[in-house]
């Protein structure tokens, strides 16, 4: 794996350095489990496509980039186990394997651009061993791609923020939904690193409160001032001038600029149309879905009412097991989609690891991938 | 108290009614305690004016017009209470008592208004004893206006559900937001009850999730098909043509037409506007503020960062003692402002008791106050 790490985690007070996955000396998939976080730090480990699939479904990573490599990481994981004796076994193995990781979740476009570019590369013109060494190589391509694009958003989001800056952003599109640096925190990150006097506002992101567990936790730990807030409330902190620009993550863009993202991103494109802000989306290469149209094509993933009739709590700041506790009437109906659709009209520009994607996006994510 | 009560309660399966504040035969105010529904259904006793303010100022009720009732139950308690000699001693009582009424809460000024009315009506020329009875006409006028006033919005609101209508609202603006029957809920109310088809999509909002406990328990008590939704996700649904209108409640009308109202309704404002969605307001005299001209002079209440990073919870569906549990990152900053402004432009029209204001809202108000 790629040397650099930058997901700093504070543990008993002990600054560490992680990447959210990795293989550990066994060969078996490690990630940080972001459903304990912050409660509780802890490492799961994959150590067959079942694990693996199981990690994504029920997010013990996330993050569209993450989801991607996870996915990779699950391909390469079944071709190292047991001896594989032809070509068309391969093919069965990693077909079958790519099927079931396509299954884990429907909206992030990484999950199946990572499967559909190592499934392409399968060659009956050449041994088993040397396909298993592409598809090694190919995994290691596409964790090292996710780590030097983000690297890139960084470089290039950043040219976009003033000395001092107050930026909103909504759910966790950080180190931890990718590999490491995040995607909307990259360029917040690296603002703070070159010593801008940054604010972040967190909108905590019901019903999985992925921005008060997951990004402020890395906000936190990387020493960036931060609050975070009702999601209800971005709108009245939008109205106050309180906002210079919002931020946000992407889990698929599709080739007119419509994208998908956590429900709430439509909401704060909305608010900043209305008030004249810039909203910004932040994007590897591996989130756009050139095959796609229209944002109305793209699948709304509908998780479990659970998830609304409770929220991950601790009784105390020092308790480790959180538990998915009920807050709502508990007879009542839910609804809850996990993704909402913004249009590319509401989009001031996109972070890519290149450059800024500015209208008319159509034009300009075409130009780009040419 | 006026006879009718329509607050249906369903304890152990049996359904009762109940206001949410009454008189005990002991002349105590009993009131429904908020903080614990819907985990549990308790009466929390006020005996003194302590415990009045307590129960304002810590939520035990909340809304607007239930606010406005129980500080005109506070102002009667004091004069209830020991002997009391001359005017000069009457008055100092009800203006202590009313200065400490109304240091509770800021935002509502059905409070103010109430407070300022029986103040008004201390006369000097008339003994002590005819000034308690007039205090307690008064309040009991108040109680009985705010109730008439709830069913006239119901009758009122009511003309502009169609016979199918799926309605989004916010917080709650039911009858525990007043004393039976509602502002917002109260069209909703009467429509379910002369037989139309009624869906309602209840926003969670946080923090305190007055929709995810309260106006979704009183929808299960009537029977009125309801879902629960996170504040996020109410963009996704406009969006998608799922919520024919939103009805919200209020905290604070100005005379311009602006009103304040619970974190989030806002953004729902911008967010009917941008999909042309109709967006009313419900709320009774009380809750109008005609001596302030702009919603930017509203003050808005900052509540403790404590309500974000929590959230009131329990571990089973029959357990009853629910308790403030950590959710997020307990070493960021919280911002909790618990009410934003909504600009009069922004409202298709206010549900009153005895008819629709409409726009110009200015004038529209003017002409219903001549």
């Amino acid at each position: 794996m790629v040397g650099y790490s930058n997901l700093k985690v504070i543990i008993n007070k002990e600054t560490k350095n992680f990447q959210s996955i990795w293989w550990n000396e066994k060969g078996i998939i490690n990630m940080i489990d972001q459903r304990k976080l912050p409660f509780s730090f802890e490492i799961f480990e994959a150590s067959n496509l079942k694990q693996t699939c199981f990690a994504i479904k029920e997010m013990v990573v996330r993050g569209a980039p993450l989801i991607g490599v996870t996915a990779a990481f699950g391909l390469q994981q079944v071709v190292n186990t047991g001896i594989i004796e032809n070509f068309l076994q391969l093919e069965k193995i990693v077909k079958n394997a790519s099927n079931e990781l396509s299954k884990t979740r429907p909206t992030a476009v990484d999950l199946f651009n990572t499967l559909n570019r190592i499934e392409s590369i399968l060659d009956s013109s050449i041994s088993v061993s040397e396909n298993i060494e592409q598809i090694k190589a190919t995994v290691e391509s596409i964790a090292k791609e996710t780590l030097e694009e983000c690297k890139g958003i960084g470089d290039i989001g950043n040219q976009l923020i003033p000395e001092k800056c107050t930026i909103m952003t909504i759910c966790n599109a950080g180190a931890l939904a990718t590999i490491d640096f995040g995607t909307a925190l990259a360029p917040i990150r690296k603002a703070n690193e070159v010593g801008k006097e940054i604010t972040v506002y967190v909108n905590e992101t019901r019903p999985r409160i992925q921005g008060g567990r997951l990004t402020a936790w890395e906000l936190h730990n990387e020493g960036i001032n931060h609050y975070i807030n009702a999601d209800g409330a971005a709108g009245h902190l939008i109205s106050q001038g309180k906002i210079d620009m919002v931020i946000v993550g992407a889990d698929r863009i599709v080739s007119n600029g419509d994208f998908a993202n956590k429900i709430g991103t439509y909401t704060l494109s909305v608010l900043c149309k209305e008030h004249e802000i810039p909203f910004y989306v932040a994007a590897p290469r591996s989130t756009f879905d050139l095959k796609t149209t229209s944002g109305k094509d793209v699948i709304i993933e509908e998780r479990s009412g659970e998830e609304i009739r409770t929220a991950m709590s601790v009784d105390a700041i020092n308790e480790t097991k959180a538990k998915r506790r009920i807050i709502h009437h508990p007879f009542s109906q839910n609804i809850n989609p996990a993704f909402d659709i913004t249009p590319a009209k509401n989009i001031t520009g996109i972070i890519t690891p290149t450059k800024i994607l500015k209208q008319p996006l159509e034009k300009s994510i075409r130009q780009f991938f040419e």
